[in-house]
């Protein structure tokens, strides 16, 4: 039976990829930083990433095949006040994860989840926040690990993960207020920054089974953009909104700016069989169903 | 009076930079990790750099007007069995140090000190060493917080620095063992991996003039490549010895192949008006002086 240690188990993708790979047949080892939840299938355990002595122990007691690394601190916002924190979450909780690996487990394959948003200091010298530096770093260690210590290391860059599940991601937190507002019957008010702003949305079952595709066919060092290669406005996220439910939105901005579509490249995660299944409006369904305390 | 607080005081460069700046008329705060030495004159203070509390409340009751930053575990070798806390020292010791200088005295002018062999992803895509990974991340966050934060920040990237002192570098283990071979009267014998291997070699007191000239003329966020300019071979070095000591020199090699001459472009420092000083026969000279204990 095939072993998969999942970090960040109990964060919006981690729960989920749980389900996913147990459901798949593997032995699933959800790790968390404290408060395992009570589960039968799924082995929890709590370790803390900051601590590289408690990595190396449980990386040396499962031994596992695969490590899905999820964990981290993935607000940009929030990295403006804690840069120290952000950069270690990321940065050192990648580096201890690897150091397990590489001293106990050194045949695992690994997919360290990074973020399309990393910059790249050949073409851009200036990250747009801490938290976009910490996750280049993340990557670079990675790329590094592999390379200098002959280790299994994918990357995966997924793009803006909506879909089920409590999530701080834009369409999560409007879904959220949807469904409370249809509860109190209160005219819900919603700011946005820019509303002509453009996103990459990719439903997080697709994301995960993108994470499956790699494991299979992956192959070391590489790295894989997982997106829906859709570019969508935030006028349609409140539009397909706006057709699922009966309540009144208001929707605020600080100023209509065009955006130029984004558009990313996902050649090579489809050259290895993978397609995204789910469609912008289904996410956006889920999403509000879940808030709605009726999806399951 | 213009206050310096000075990182790595107890090393190699740290105590010489000490001194040196203390004659210029500077108030000189020298950070160690513990066992202050006992000095009138240099204000000697213990700081984990590790620890960012520690060092916020450092920052904090000096409120330094210029920072120098040469703290950090700064050995290639090492730094395969102790890739964490090689990352750490380097990576981490620094956001902490820049954490502190942006929230406590966001005016100083701070020079990091990085490497010249630092790489660069845009045309190396594999570090050599888990060293150059962390002396890259450090440059890296250092370029990072003086764009993303406005601090004044500037990077000097030294070469092989040698000269009086004890050092870790080739130059001075050799000089060191031919210091001991003089008292002892018995015939050294000293190993290298290729003996025709190129370095730029610079005086460690050229360097610290080097990081005056910059805190002085240097432009926020810019990198100082300091070099002799010069490429030398180690047969060179061994030449030099054998010039300066009437004892025996047994030189080993695993093989003689040729390499071509490292050519260093220090334009951008030369620029602001600084020129190495010592030749490097006197460096060598001085080195092993100091060895054999009549160098002060």
């Amino acid at each position: 039976m095939i072993k998969i240690l999942i970090t960040g188990a109990a964060g919006f993708t981690g729960v989920k990829a749980c389900a996913y790979f147990l459901k798949e047949g593997y032995e699933v080892y959800g790790m968390v930083h404290k408060n395992t939840p009570k589960e039968e299938k799924i082995k929890f355990l709590s370790c803390d990433l900051m601590n590289h002595e408690e990595v190396e122990a449980t990386l040396k007691s499962i031994k596992p095949h695969y490590v899905l690394h999820l964990a981290g601190q993935n607000h940009s916002g929030v990295s403006w006040d804690k840069p120290i924190p952000t950069f270690m979450a990321n940065a050192n909780g990648t580096l201890n994860l690897l150091e397990g690996v590489r001293l106990h487990s050194p045949q695992a394959k690994i997919i360290v989840v990074g973020s399309v948003i990393d910059f790249n200091p050949c073409y851009l010298t200036k990250p747009n926040h801490p938290y976009g530096l910490s996750k280049y770093v993340q990557t670079l260690l990675s790329s590094c690990w592999s390379t200098m210590f002959d280790l299994n290391i994918m990357i995966a860059r997924p793009s803006n993960l909506i879909g089920p599940g409590p999530s701080n991601g834009i369409c999560s937190l409007l879904a959220k207020k949807i469904a409370l507002n249809e509860r109190t019957s209160t005219s819900i008010e919603f700011h946005f920054h820019n509303l002509l702003d453009q996103r990459d949305f990719l439903d997080v079952r697709d994301a995960i089974k993108a994470y499956h595709t790699i494991f299979k066919y992956g192959k070391k060092n590489n790295s894989y953009t997982i997106a829906s290669g859709n570019s969508k406005s935030l006028v349609d996220v409140v539009r397909v909104f706006k057709d699922l439910t009966p309540t009144n939105l208001m929707i605020t901005t600080d100023f209509f700016q065009r955006v130029e579509p984004i558009r990313i490249d996902i050649k090579a995660i489809k050259l290895l069989g993978w397609e995204p299944q789910y469609t912008f409006n289904q996410s956006l369904r889920d999403s509000l169903n879940y808030h709605r305390g009726n999806f399951f």
